[in-house]
């Protein structure tokens, strides 16, 4: 007999954003795999002989991946209730269909609990919808900024109108905005968002052919939201921030 | 003095998808103002005294927006904590940002708690993740199927590549596929799920160009979530029904 892992969205940063369903796993957890980006106010749930087990798990980072992969399965051998927290939704850019593929392989069952992304989220709390209406955003899109190389990135998964969001944008910034402004209007309204929905939250705002100029100039850390399209104007107008 | 007006996303479907920052000011509101496609059940956490209105908007009824929007300061003047419950996330397709922008306008305070979208939840709870490195879909796009009118739709928001995921899809399928025939591959995976993440969730899946005649066949109903992509070829592996 083999316990069970579920993998939890533990979405964006405010602790509050965790879903009911994965607060109530959380707090029947055995071992709980958790990563660099959650809220650490969501281990407190745990109980008090819950394993904790940080991995950290940085972009790009293959190696640990399998590691991982390998965890999660060892402690559902054992037996044991194990939680996988991740940041933001465990099948938005976060590798977790690869982990589930894994766990299952191994003849043990796997759930996924949704979380709140941050890519939806972060631009929420900066007082930016992802779509609208009034600027005829009826629909947007949300890319990894990890491929953003001339040669790797495919122009096709980027559409030339409607609002993009990018993800883990920082590391390649500058392939990533010479890429954009060839496929779209550099004078873009654009937002970039450094710890949302934290107290830390940082917001810059300005056009896209200067997006690079101020992520440098105010020293924009990982992890970061950044929003691009006419939907950023709202900012104005619904900014508060909570 | 005047109450405060909280957009609240009630999650896809399934009640416990619902954040715990939602759910605690669900329990705390005097009057809920409440769409047709949240879970019923989450009304069974209101106050008792609270006052429960149904407000069914469906889309593209833009006379009862109006209604909704002074409905929500009416009662927010009455110095009462108003919840406006809407399905999947505020900010999602969801004319929150028209809500919020009305309420503010009226110097009343307006909150948003972001909601699971059912975009991205829908398509995990039948076994597809949005994004996958296997099938090099680092990004994905949310489009609403309201506008698929050949004049209307801008093929410029489609992405040639990589996972489309279409909310409101049903009543204008035809012209929807006979526009992503034209862009994509007829041949790519395609996936219809009704009624997602609860009981009578209902999943069909196939190819690009049979698309109308899956929808048609199955006598599929809203709501229901569309998912365009190689990443439907996950749910071999991962689909199970929680």
């Amino acid at each position: 007999m083999s316990g069970k892992v579920y993998l939890v969205g533990a979405g964006p940063g405010d602790p509050e954003l965790i879903t009911v369903k994965g607060l109530k796993i959380l707090q029947r957890a055995d071992v709980v795999v958790y990563d660099r980006l959650i809220s650490k106010e969501l281990l407190n749930f745990c109980k008090i002989e819950a394993e904790k087990i940080y991995v950290g798990k940085n972009i790009g980072d293959y190696v640990i991946q399998d590691e991982i992969n390998e965890l999660l399965v060892k402690k559902a051998m054992e037996n044991k209730v194990v939680v996988r927290l991740k940041g933001g939704d465990p099948y938005v850019l976060g590798r977790g269909e690869e982990e589930c593929l894994y766990v299952i392989s191994k003849g043990i069952e796997c759930e996924v609990i949704p979380g709140i992304t941050s890519a939806i989220a972060v631009p929420a709390y900066a007082g930016i919808p992802v779509t609208s209406r009034i600027y005829s955003a009826s629909g947007f899109t949300i890319i990894s900024g990890t491929k953003a190389e001339d040669k790797l990135i495919d122009e096709d998964y980027i559409p030339r109108k409607g609002t993009l969001v990018i993800l883990m944008g920082l590391r390649k910034i500058e392939n990533m905005v010479n890429i954009l402004i060839k496929l779209r209007n550099e004078r873009e309204p654009v937002a970039v968002i450094e710890n949302g929905t934290t107290e830390n939250q940082r917001v810059f705002t300005g056009e896209l052919k200067d997006l690079v100029n101020i992520v440098r100039s105010n020293n924009v850390t990982s992890p970061a939201v950044i929003v691009i399209g006419e939907v950023v104007k709202f900012r104005e107008y619904l900014w508060k921030f909570k």
